[in-house]
Order: structure tokens, then sequence, then C-alpha cells
């Protein structure tokens, strides 16, 4: 399969971790967002929302948006599964993902941010204090669901990384970049650690891909 | 179940249709966004990111975020289906979900909203750019979808209605609501006719919720 990304995203990010925990190999596209790549009519073509990361199969099919690709992997490439077989630790899972992918990650886009600036003036200290608003509310929403599983558990929802963790890393990954500072959150922090340290996390940061700029 | 909602939420929106095609019955637990009741503590403890809505099950379970509440739906009623059988078209019905409640819908949230007002000194006309450009923008992608599958459906993807025509209409709905012009998006508008002369869209209309406000 094809994978279109960049470096930067923290949806372009999520897969990569996935493809690793799945150990499933892909040809990588870079789709340059600083330089506008996105916007060429090509890519337009293969994903109307002009955004990464997009997948095109062996078969030649198209998907959209991180979450869809994660759960069409699972569906696909079962093992190891990152979501579990039971519909309520499932919904779990899925409602942290998308406390991230639907409520953090869509305010501190490229675009959003560029957008701030450009038609509404914001200055630099504005835009952090948007990113620390968004950022720092989302998490600590996030260390309040752990909580309330009330389990000490080496990832999110279990002893094995998955769709919350995978979710988990990237934005992370954000907050340390924007100087967002959650060093109080204590659960989110040890689980960043632990995933960290495991390979597939790790080749997929964002400074190990073959896109990536200083 | 429980369910804790508002009339004019769409994410709420989205989880009523999905009740009433489903014919599940629920009480409703009226959570006044206007009013910051999300923010009072015992809200805050069933639901820690502080939004609508929030489910909690017969077991006393709560789950938050809609999408996943969707997801949980269709795997503990299954009748009739939200997403197909196919992994494919599961993976295309999540991936047009995701464009309007992972890009659309955060940038048009009350509390987003009012950040741009009260921190940014937004004024009404750059409110309404904001929300033209972000509806505008999501909502043509969809239509780009659409054109992606090639089919003339009566829904978006397939003879009845599933999780993409369950986002697609409250998202139309905000963007009447807001005045955003999408008249022409052809394939949008007729699939959402097609869903308003539904009982369980109807039904689930913000102006037919007990807590109704004009």
């Amino acid at each position: 399969m094809r994978f279109h990304g960049y470096f930067r995203s923290s949806s372009a990010y999520r897969c990569r971790i996935a493809f690793n925990l799945k150990g499933i190999e892909y040809d990588f596209e870079q789709v340059h967002l600083k330089h506008g790549a996105q916007k060429d009519a090509a890519y337009k073509a293969l994903n109307p929302q002009m955004l990464v990361p997009t997948l095109e199969t062996d078969e030649g099919d198209r998907l959209i948006q991180s979450l869809a690709i994660l759960e069409w992997l699972d569906e696909t490439h079962p093992e190891p599964p990152i979501l579990s077989r039971d519909p309520l630790t499932r919904a779990r899972e899925r409602g942290f993902a998308q406390v991230i992918a639907c409520e953090i990650h869509p305010l501190q886009n490229l675009r959003v941010l560029k957008y701030l600036g450009q038609e509404l003036g914001a200055d630099a200290d504005q835009t952090s204090a948007w990113l620390a608003r968004w950022l720092g509310d989302g998490l600590e929403a996030c260390e309040g669901l752990l909580a309330q599983t009330g389990a000490a558990t080496s990832f999110c929802y279990g002893e094995q990384p998955g769709l919350a963790d995978i979710c988990l890393v990237p934005q992370v990954f954000s907050a340390q970049r924007f100087n967002v500072d959650i060093s109080h959150l204590t659960r989110v922090n040890e689980i960043y650690n632990n995933c960290a340290a495991l390979p597939a996390f790790e080749q997929a940061h964002p400074k190990n891909q073959p896109d990536f700029e200083p």
C-alpha cells in the first residue's frame, strides 16, 4: 500500500505507529504541507479534503482520515489488535482517541493556526494561549478519562498499546513542540514514556522519518 | 439508558438519529450548554471533557464522544446497521463522518466561538467568515467524497441511511443556522432532503426536542 503523509502531521504519525505495531510495510509519499503540496490538483483528486494522511490500498482504493484508516487496518490486519474485542472497552478506547482527534488536534492544525494569524491578526502570544487552552484542556480530559478506569495499566486501556495510545503519543509530542506544560498529568506522562520505549513508537517519531526537516 | 445532551448540539443530534433509526428508548437529561451546566462538578465526574453527549448505559457505564457512542450502539444493537459489513465501505463511511466530526464541528463549537470573540476580539463579521470557511470547505470536501463513489444512491453510501448521513444532517442544519451558503453542493443537499423526509431524522431535529428553545 501507499501512504501519503508528512513527518510532522500528528494524524500521519498515528498511522505510522499502527503500521509498525502490525508490521505492515508501505511505500511512503511525502505531501509537503508547509509548501502547500496538499492543494495540488493530483492530491486533491486523491483526497478532496486536501489534508494528510491518505492511504492507497493495493487495490487502488483511497482511504482518508486517520481514525478510519486505523480501524480499517485493524479489520484487515487484525494481529496484534489495537482495539479490544469487548464493546465497552472499544467504546472507551474510541472515546479517548476522539477527544484527541475531534477536539484537540483540529484546533492546532497548520491551516487553523495560519488563519488565526492571517485573518484574525493573532500574535505569537495569542497563538500560544490558544494552543495552551485547547491542548491543555484536552489532555486534562484525557487524564480524567484514565482516572475513571481506576486501573494503573502500562498503557491507556491495558497491557498492550492500542488506539488510545496511538493517538495520545503524537498529541503529547505536539504539546512538547508547542511548549504546553503538561507535567502535572501523571498518567498521561507515564503512558507516554511506556510507549516511547517501544520500537514501534520510536520508529514512527517525526525525527525518524525520511522527510524530516529540523 | 440515560442520554445527556442538548437540543442544539450537533453531536447529540447525531446520537438521537441513531436511537430513532434503531428504535432505542432512552431517558433524556438536559445539559444546558448556554448556561454552562456542562461545567458542574457532577457532570464533570460523568464526562471529564465537559461536553455533550454522555451516554450512561443500563449497567452504569459512561460513554463519551458521539462517534464512539454510535459505534457502540451499532455493536450492541446491530439492527438496522449504520455501518456496512464490508471493511472498505466502513472505512469510507467513517472517513466521511470524521471529516465532519474531526474537522468541521470542533471549529464551530460554542466554546471555540466564545473564545474567538472574548479572547481574540473577533467581531460578528469575522466570526461569520470563520464559520463560512470551515463549514464551507468541509462540506465541499464531503461533496468531493460523494463524487468519488460515482454512485447516485439515496443516501451517502447506499440505499439505507448510515453513519455518514447521521453526521451529515446535523452539519447541514448548522450551516443553515449560521447562514453558510451550500446551495451549490448538489449531492449533499439531495441526501439531506432524503434524510429529512424520514421520521427518524425528523424526530431528532433540534426543534422537536423537549429542551428546545427558539
